[in-house]
């Protein structure tokens, strides 16, 4: 038999230490969007296969664990594409269309969802990036207005100050924006997709790398000129500087007015908290329909939330229109950040560790165990563990796992305080 | 493209009622544990096939959701066999073997663990029975103590009290027990594993179903009736009532005196909990090397939670031998009990609901809000949601899912309390 010791090439296995801070600062973020009204709920990590490839998932659909047929099904004359009759998920939204569809009577509309779990991607793995890795989604679905919006930033806003990250910046855009000045700027709309996956870009290849992509892509130097302006100064721009004679008839009043709302709303709320128009902000997946928002921290340039409104995907499944809007914690993101600047601890209890002597008397065992089972009723971590030969080592590795109350226990000699 | 509302066949999907008291239930299971010195870990989800067809599994291996290799290395030359290189765990010990024989470097020995997380298994869905289910383990690695049963039998027996399971009974018995006496009545050594597996039906087919059973199998009368007479009278049978003359040689005086001193100091520190030598108790897989356990609910008549001593299978993946005993709950068993007798409700803070007219001014929205945070930070659900057209459906709703206080919040009128 061989045994292999190492978990699977990117799935992570946590111990003691990782999962007290893990489980802690998930019960934070449980308790945080509880009190905003999220419900949580669970589906299974196991997902139809046809609706992991139903093309709502873009490029993650290409990463997606397939699991195998079994008995009978499986059966190698139908092909590679005939195998697998299920996988795991590769995200939380696509799961919840599914979720949504199968069980709207029995839910308070507008929904507003919470779920945690674990997603898979047969990714290339790199430092920090699993193909096994949690998610933290909040969801909003059946309200089209924009308090749907400010919600959901004040309530992602404030569980990551509860988790001592503080200090965030909001970006905020629109999708309908970005569209927009593309076709003012004489794109099509049919190439607004592509274009925009290039815009994309920005803050790694920088205006320039994006003008030389966009022209070797074969748009027109004019449209790639013109669009390209809007990007340049984007410092302390508004969204209504953006409506233009050139614009005014592809970016509508109502999403500047709804944008700048969202904006004047949660800043307002999040005192403190600066939240910011940026045109160049794009959010890679394709579905989103409005307003896009990411959250960084100052001094990190990585975002550590991201999300927005995508009004055409819930609804798919359930066969009717559905507004829908979500933002997204990067779990593992925020857990190497916490760990990386010791932003909170796992609050724990007072932990004793009774060293037992192997010898001890039936009538000692008895009443060590009952002391120590009082002292569990109050609160206590009490951890009751035979003498080892080394009890010097025990002792270190006991110290080194926070039990700073050590008691030896003997027939004749030692016992728990309480 | 074609969607599927329903989830795959025998996962479970929950809603936020459902998943309330789900999450209740594993915050007690693991508030207590904790409290014995059990340290929560992880283990990914998808492990090695090789690992999961190392014949550990017993029956559970033919059961695996395997997960198909991707890119090249899959070749359907290759046969069947050879089409999957990872699959889903069926269950927390087989993990658990693997994390122990990487990581023991780092854990404190002995190692108490607890495990809680989802395990998969193909098995014909039927009610009360899933693919994927969620399992409660605890262990401790490198005990050859009794220490470590009394622990993990106080353990377990206070977190299901604490979930308001009363009226216990824990059936304890000892493996080479039941060795012993098949031994001691003729039959030979290798044939005591299929002699155990027919000795475990007793509950199901009764005592002449069982000696039916061995008889068709082929063994003699004479070692079938001698067998059988052990487990006529069960009644207030002691451990020590079961050495006689004929089984002294094969039934050690250690092993009774062992298993005498788990039921007499677990009986003395769980006072009022009935726990009872059961010479029956088998437990189905074949890998336990000791003491064996089960707790069973007076009035239920099945089992809640299961364990006992496994020396001999932790210590194949690290290559040493390491002492094991482990307990495991039926999680999806009793969130049924629970549930059918409304044994516990979990604890939630007030939740208020305010409705919101859609033509708030900006600045009552923003009032709104502020005043909805600052109930939140004192610990309260407040869910801010949309007016609907059909305002009266919409309380209804609200209501069952435990909005009791509801308000109406206009330009002009309504406020939130507090």
């Amino acid at each position: 038999m061989t045994f292999i010791k190492t978990p699977v090439k990117g799935m992570a296995e946590h111990l003691p230490k990782d999962m007290a801070l893990r489980e802690f600062v998930l019960s934070k973020i449980k308790e945080n969007y509880k009190k905003f009204g999220f419900s949580l709920i669970s589906t299974p990590i196991v997902e139809h296969i046809e609706n992991l490839t139903s093309g709502q998932g873009g490029d993650n659909e290409k990463l997606i664990f397939k699991i195998l047929k079994r008995g009978e099904k499986l059966n190698l004359d139908e092909g590679v594409e005939n195998l697998a009759d299920s996988g795991l998920r590769y995200d939380l939204t696509m799961p919840l269309s599914r979720f949504y569809a199968n069980n709207s009577d029995s839910l308070t509309m507008p929904f507003k969802a919470l779920q945690i779990g674990e997603v898979f991607r047969a990714d290339r793995p790199q430092k920090g990036r699993f193909r096994a890795f949690t998610q933290c989604d909040i969801d909003i679905l059946g309200d089209n207005s924009n308090l749907a919006e400010i919600e959901l930033i004040c309530a992602t806003v404030q569980t990551l100050n509860s988790l001592g990250i503080k200090d965030l910046k909001v970006r905020v855009n629109d999708r309908n924006i970005l569209k927009g000045l593309a076709l003012a700027s004489g794109f099509k709309e049919e190439e607004t997709g592509d274009v925009l996956i290039i815009i994309d870009k920005l803050d790694k290849i920088g205006l320039s790398g994006v003008k030389t992509e966009l022209l070797e892509n074969g748009y027109s130097e004019k449209s790639v000129e013109s669009y390209c302006k809007y990007f340049e100064n984007i410092l302390n721009v508004l969204p209504k500087d953006l409506i233009t004679n050139q614009t005014k008839d592809f970016v509508k009043q109502e999403t500047i007015d709804n944008l700048t709302e969202i904006i004047s709303v949660a800043s307002s709320v999040l005192k403190g908290c600066n939240i910011v128009f940026d045109p160049t902000l794009v959010r890679g997946m394709g579905y989103y329909t409005g307003p896009i928002f990411e959250i960084e921290i100052a001094g990190y340039n990585l975002s550590v939330a991201g999300g927005g409104r995508y009004d055409n995907m819930i609804g798919k499944f359930a066969g009717k229109e559905v507004a829908a809007c979500g933002f997204s914690i990067g779990f593992e993101r925020i857990i190497g950040i916490i760990e990386e600047n010791n932003l909170i601890k796992a609050e724990e209890s007072e932990k004793i560790a009774a060293i037992l002597s192997k010898d001890l008397s039936k009538e000692k065992l008895e009443a060590t165990i009952a002391k120590a089972n009082k002292l569990r009723e109050k609160g206590k971590i009490i951890l009751l563990t035979p003498r080892n030969n080394n009890v010097k080592f025990q002792k270190t590795k006991l110290l080194e796992n926070g039990f700073e109350n050590i008691v030896e226990i003997f027939n004749d000699k030692g016992e728990l305080d309480g």
